[in-house]
């Protein structure tokens, strides 16, 4: 359980915002991270990492000298917005590039790769890292598909330690994806954890079994089996994780024996006495190995093993002297303070100069981002329900509070004299920075892929809208690497697309040609709804899907009805 | 629960292998214990620590410089044996004494205490230092009887500092003691912990509640409130310590905001903006703050706040650099490393010379001891049923224990030509170190105790065993601090001295006077077992009580009674 906090809401912005009191000397708050307390020099490649709270150590306690150079902190288990990239990532930048660093799971890779676009657009050169080491959530053929887990610390480590080295970004880039193609994990598990506030853990594992490979968000494992020795858990933690050896490795593994929360350090020494031997056993020889908690699931009783395979290259950055809260090793001299960033404000950006046409249809499509804020505000209840068959319930409260940031935004940008494109992308990013989490990303996405093709010159006709709705399924599809029949809004999002495009194409008036397009999209939203199992605890692989499988493409289609329903009302 | 282990027996022994298999370039493993793995100056004062396993990182993880020189680890919240604290006492000293330090506890304070005795035998000089932190445990006016918890971690930090600055062996043991009076502790739990091997928890707190005080093996507290939000809990923790500052101090503190093993980090994040808030608002300056597990109690939901009032003395010390597994500051130079120490055997120690009649008594001794064993075996299973009333029901297990190795001594010794006194010593450290716990303290010191009075000189008369019973009793008080009416084997073990010393001193054979004083001991210890109360999770204060509420009264009378029946066979 997890028993202390206040506003369960607060409870990761708290934790945060105590994690930078207790470690001053080491980070400095900003809004939704820290980045560090201590000079780097100019130019230097700024290393930034983050995800989900609730697993600290990760990634608070890895900031600091030859570690990362600042954190982004999502909710507890949810992704931190693009917004809050993005913004952490200037403040962090050097003026030598940015690796971004995080574990494979679909709403860190909207989100981190939104970020890096915008930071892009900016002219900072940024480099996206998702970190794919659960060998228990794909095969070996498919690495892509992996979740991240505790592979994490020494992904991070061995970046941090070239960054501070003074490598360039390229190098710091091709040695953190070297790192990760050797770093494998595969975890166990003996119950779940409970949220802040919730009575009930967020899944559970049967009493009296194991489950392997089970993901620290209650994702699916492997299998279950019978409590066992701490000797034959330790063969079989081990004997997978051999079976990846790499061509040519030496045999030279920085090996992480990771504690999830309530296994507690006595448990892990033991359990290491036979990791050690069956390791030692097989001939390899264990560099610095770790043992303790590291990357944590809240209060989850569970243990991973992480092995990665050096070579010459890594081992001297992976031995290399480090300096954060929760991780130290070797003598860091002490470096000069630095000054916290100033926090700049994001409510009002400035917007390019829109001709009268685009103002015009900015107007239009402010009214239709509040009656989408005033229908999803309504159907938040019927949604959370959809969701709860098969996600964690949250899909409704996600849209509501989403659209009516994205709302507020859009009046705000209207006001300050936004053309069309603008003010949606401006909506699109209110969205997703209030949302939070996947879907949040999504629709973010979405209305800023809209709006940046649409621009800021032309006024909205039907084949800016087609150019439009391309743009944001090509941005979703892209960045979320689903396609049609994964059980998300994609299998909703497609056929939207495809009909208002061949609407269109036959000469279809945009308004008509919308709602046809709404009604092909609401068919295959029912279509997935009805084929979707109840999952229950096996949500699906995080990499595999995204958003919410079935009420995203339900809130999808919903949005879609309504947006034709206020294009034939004006 | 506690989940991976091997032979529950021997998880304490195995997570010690893992930790120093993990930590080997700091620790070197030794039979029972760690010591450091870096070299030390001849003539520096020797820091040792220590007590029950399942506390990590107390203790090993506070062996390095600048901290512990070295760590006896006895079985899970058991203290280690005497043998084991004066074997590594001897493998940790440079020359410059030892400062021993431990938590308040009956056990620890009985074999640490008996191994300074052993020690300064030995020309050692030896000071011992119980942590007595814990606010709930006894009145401000009585901090002798206080428990140690968290506060563990100042104290050794600030007497580890002092040591290895060079302080002499008085100066050290001064600033240790100073640091113990200025450090107080509170803590609050919401669920106990399960040990290795077991099916429930060791004790439990009422769902929805937070026990405040309740110690960390489960003694009881001051009261159960409901749950709260962490910032009521802030002000519980830190309202009572603000009551123990001392006079005179200027409001500079080191603070300690510890996890017990469940309570996870970001909890004790969120809690802290509250606590720093409030000490802030006390006035207080908070001096190098830590919040984390620091004394754990396997996997125990709760946390505990300790501040040490510093002062021109204590802050230096405080935060001086300091290199452990389980605690880093600043920047410590790198040591040299220092050799394995070389282990010794304990199994047959020379012995002095004897002479005839004493050798002669040492062969009935030796009887005695061997009858003792049988008696205690068959009764196993009876004084455990006994002792699981009021205590954790291993009292038959330890005694059984603890006298097959003392007759096994007994022999070895008999065999090499030990005199009756120097037999019964031996007999008495081995019961001690293969019982372990508290009553295996206990015996060990009052076979000890009575073989010291007896010497190897003269044969065993009627006054010699009047010696040797004035003896043991008064090492077992001394050390135990226990009195009659305290429920403890005390109760029977007074009574029969009295006895024996009254009907020895009226002119009665010894045979005669024995079977008196045990019939009167007999009496004591069935009065001692009718008043004790069903105590359920409430088990008396370790400081307070020592041994098993009653079954060690009960045994100690069936010991009394079986001596008599050997001394009148013969």
């Amino acid at each position: 359980m997890t028993l202390i906090h206040d506003e369960p809401e607060r409870f990761a912005r708290d934790a945060l915002e105590g994690f930078c009191d207790v470690h001053s000397h080491l980070v400095h708050h900003v809004r939704g991270g820290a980045v560090r307390a201590t000079g780097t020099p100019d130019g230097k490649v700024a290393l930034v990492i983050g995800g989900g709270s609730g697993h600290y150590p990760a990634f608070g306690g890895y900031v600091g000298v030859g570690l990362a150079d600042a954190t982004v902190a999502g909710d507890v288990f949810a992704s931190p917005s693009t917004e809050s990239v993005a913004r952490i990532c200037r403040q962090a930048h050097r003026g030598g590039g940015i690796v971004l660093g995080f574990g494979n799971y679909a709403g860190d890779v909207l989100n981190f790769g939104a970020a890096a676009t915008r930071l892009r657009g900016e002219g900072i050169d940024v480099r996206v890292l998702a970190v794919t080491d659960d060998v228990a959530s794909a095969p070996k053929e498919t690495p892509e598909l992996r979740r991240g887990v505790a592979g994490d610390v020494p992904v991070f480590k061995i970046a941090g330690a070239a960054a501070e080295a003074g490598m360039s970004l390229d190098e710091v880039e091709r040695l953190a994806r070297h790192a990760n193609a050797r770093t494998q994990s595969l975890g166990i598990a003996f119950s779940g954890c409970t949220l802040p506030g919730a009575e009930a853990p967020l899944f559970t594992v049967e009493k009296g079994a194991v489950a392997i490979g089970l993901g620290i968000h209650g994702e699916p494992g492997i299998r279950d089996e019978k409590a066992m020795s701490a000797e034959a858990l330790a063969d079989l933690l081990v004997e997978p994780l051999l079976a990846e050896r790499p061509e040519g490795a030496d045999g030279r593994v920085a090996v992480l024996l990771n504690g999830l929360g309530a296994t507690k350090y006595e448990e892990l020494f033991v359990l290491w006495t036979h990791v050690a031997r069956r390791l030692r056993g097989a001939g390899l020889t264990l560099v610095h190995p770790e043992v303790g908690e590291f990357v944590t699931s809240l209060d989850m009783a569970g243990c991973s093993l992480t092995l990665t395979w050096l070579d010459a290259e890594l081992e001297p950055l992976w031995l290399a002297p480090a300096h954060g809260a929760a991780f130290r090793r070797g003598h860091v001299e002490p470096r000069p303070a630095a000054p916290k960033p100033v926090e700049t404000g994001t409510d009002v950006p400035s917007f390019p100069e829109a001709s009268d046409a685009s103002r015009e249809s900015a107007a239009k499509a402010c009214a239709i981002v509040e009656r989408l804020a005033a229908v999803l505000a309504e159907a938040e209840e019927e949604l959370g329900r959809i969701d709860a068959v098969a996600g964690d319930g949250d899909h409704g409260q996600g849209m509501r509070r989403g659209s009516a940031s994205a709302a507020e935004g859009a009046r705000k940008a209207l006001a300050a004299g936004a053309g069309a494109g603008s003010l949606l992308a401006h909506a699109g990013d209110r969205w997703a920075d209030t949302a939070g989490g996947t879907s949040g990303a999504i629709w973010g996405l979405l209305l800023r892929g809209f709006g940046t093709a649409l621009g800021d010159r032309a006024g909205v006709d039907a084949d800016a809208a087609v150019r439009g709705a391309l743009a944001a399924r090509e941005a979703v599809t892209t960045l979320g690497r689903a396609k049609p029949g994964d059980k998300t809004l994609v299998d909703a999002l497609v056929p939207f697309v495809d009909a208002l495009e061949a609407e269109v194409r036959g000469g279809a008036r945009l308004r008509d040609a919308w709602v046809r397009a709404a009604e092909a999209s609401t068919r295959a939203a029912d279509e997935t709804a009805k084929l979707t199992p109840r999952l229950g605890r096996a949500r699906p692989l995080a990499a595999k899907s995204i958003g919410h499988p079935d009420a995203g493409a339900v809130s999808l289609a919903l949005c879609a009805r309504t947006v034709g329903e206020v294009l034939n009302a004006g």
